[in-house]
């Protein structure tokens, strides 16, 4: 193999895979990227074995050929490199050779047969959407993925594809959150219902940074696959039953309680200093045009905060984990949101006021 | 106690305090702030026995007193208040209120005299000294002290205040790093030989920062204080005999070998991906105009670089740690620097091109 490529684009594409690959280096090979040169084009590879990224860019390629090589050595050396052509170089039985300006390195090279292929993704398969769409979706479920590997099913995001609109759902049991948005029914190929594991949402959605234009999905084996101007990201899917979501989700019945985000954020942030850790409510009262909210910590203290909202419902005391209120507030745009709270034990609707397809379900805590 | 204070001013003077204080919590009055309110300020002390760090402000004071408050915490609710006054009141007995907008919290508060008394500094005492001076010098040794406890005189940076000279150095015995800048004779009041520890060197650091005019150096019993505009640090010093640091300092001999900071920096940086620990040298060969640069590591590859420079001495091939030169560049303020490098195994000088008082032995390692 032999080929140059422009430093910059080349430090981009090798960005964009670093996430993917491996940092333990259980499996040597996991820890290395592939470099494919053909025609014009280098492409680079990386996986864990459950995610596989794959990114290309333009280089003049020599001599055709691949190799595998340490993706973090690579990217830290290409960071410190000036902006002038590297040349990039591998023989069977010999180190890669790197050269850029006065600067060369040679790093040990692993023959491509080693590295794990990755699936064959078919033509025109699959359904297109906007990739702002995908990508505005990504931060307002990921938050909610469970973290407890004794419930598999929860340790991703439920993508569903069908009939003119794309939805993601995530829960942790204490949390869901929802998000749906319409997509073009003409672009649509057929119906999508995945669950995509933690890492992969988050590297997608790095992947989807800054796009324009379409991303098109495209359901494998066990797998899907995402792909969008010359990268692709595949993963393994979760197996097993999504939790019926949409009995849990409450009705919202008549116009609920509307607050500035930014003032409900600032006042939930101070009293998170004082509610510490989870295991500590802290507690909403509703009144008529305001809200006071309260936390006590028997070890540090206690504090109060009151804020004007518009709220015309009977006046109730609920209880929650402020770390939930936090993480639903710090994904909204907008800048009202809307609250609906039943009673101190049901689960409580928070919303943007204006929708965007954005619902946050929260569960009281007993106080 | 009972006064008000703005909440900014309030904010970075907590700010000021919170890296003296113990993080750790094993006796909970360290982790603590004492408020104290007097006449028209409020002074704030933060201590961790070994480092203590007194400030104040502008504060209306209502009735004045004093309590011991949970400092991180404090810092951590005043962080998230908005810009109005806050309301500080203590009883004791009770907890401490904190009052700003429609923001209340109370936190524990522990009687003033359970904080340990800080130090008495005589008026008028110790030797004056331009904050800018000190405060450049700081990061100029800092990154040289010694981390290793055994040898406990070298976990400081001596500083030494004499015949209008203000010099500090510091080493780890692999290197040794030396400032020295001219002082107003008129303004000492006495020479001064201190050993500085790290922490009292980072947090003076921190004190010195963006403040202009004068800071007073008074000599206590096995302390010192610095003081500047209302601040006050003071250590407790490091005893014993630091070492005769003269007689390792090699004579500049000739010109030495001139480069471009920058290109050292970049090609240095570059080497490190393939060095990765101490234990590797990284190789510099002087040629007649020019400089090779080159590292080997069994387990990844291997790097080489060229830059020019100007050098009319004999070639020679010498290995360092390629981390103990990063460090000395990074603290360079100058475009050009100066390396005097005698033979593979004598200690070798590194400098700014212009001085600037400013010189670091690196001890070559075996290659």
């Amino acid at each position: 193999m032999h080929a140059q490529v422009a430093r910059n684009s080349f430090l981009s594409t090798l960005a964009q895979v670093q996430g993917v690959i491996e940092a333990k280096r259980t499996i040597p090979i996991l820890s290395h990227l592939l470099l494919e040169a053909k025609g014009n084009t280098i492409t680079l590879s990386g996986t864990d074995l459950d995610v596989s990224m794959q990114t290309s860019l333009f280089g003049e390629v020599k001599q055709e050929g691949a190799v595998a090589i340490s993706g973090k050595k690579l990217y830290e050396i290409v960071r410190e490199l000036p902006d002038a052509p590297i040349d990039l170089r591998w023989e069977e039985g010999q180190n890669v050779q790197i050269v850029c300006a006065k600067s060369s390195f040679r790093l040990k090279g692993i023959t491509p047969e080693e590295f794990p292929a990755l699936p064959h993704i078919p033509e025109g398969a699959g359904i297109t959407i906007a990739a702002e769409t995908l990508r505005t979706m990504i931060p307002k479920t990921l938050f909610a993925v469970s973290t407890d590997q004794t419930r598999p099913t929860l340790t991703g995001a439920l993508l569903q594809a069908a009939e003119g609109e794309l939805s993601m759902v995530a829960t942790d049991g204490h949390r869901l959150s929802l998000v749906k948005a319409p997509i073009h029914a003409a672009k649509a190929g057929g119906a999508i219902e995945a669950i995509i594991p933690r890492k992969a949402l988050a590297e997608l959605g790095k992947m989807l940074k800054e796009e324009t234009g379409d991303v098109r999905l495209v359901p494998l084996d066990h797998q899907i696959a995402f792909l969008l101007n010359g990268s692709r990201l595949i993963t393994r899917l979760i197996e097993g039953q999504f939790p019926n979501y949409e009995q849990v989700l409450p009705s919202p019945s008549g116009p609920g309680a509307l607050l500035r985000r930014e003032d409900l954020l600032g006042a939930l942030r101070r009293a998170s200093t004082i509610s510490g850790d989870r295991a500590t409510p802290t507690v909403l009262e509703l009144k008529a045009d305001r809200l006071l909210i309260s936390c006590k910590n028997i070890d540090l203290g206690e504090a109060k905060e009151e804020l004007s909202m518009e709220y015309r419902g009977p006046e109730t005391t609920v209880g929650f984990s402020v770390r939930y209120l936090l993480d639903f507030l710090g994904v909204v745009d907008e800048t009202e949101v809307s609250m609906h709270i039943h009673d101190p034990l049901s689960p409580a609707l928070f919303e943007p006021k204006k929708g965007e397809g954005f619902s946050c379900v929260i569960m009281p805590m007993r106080i």
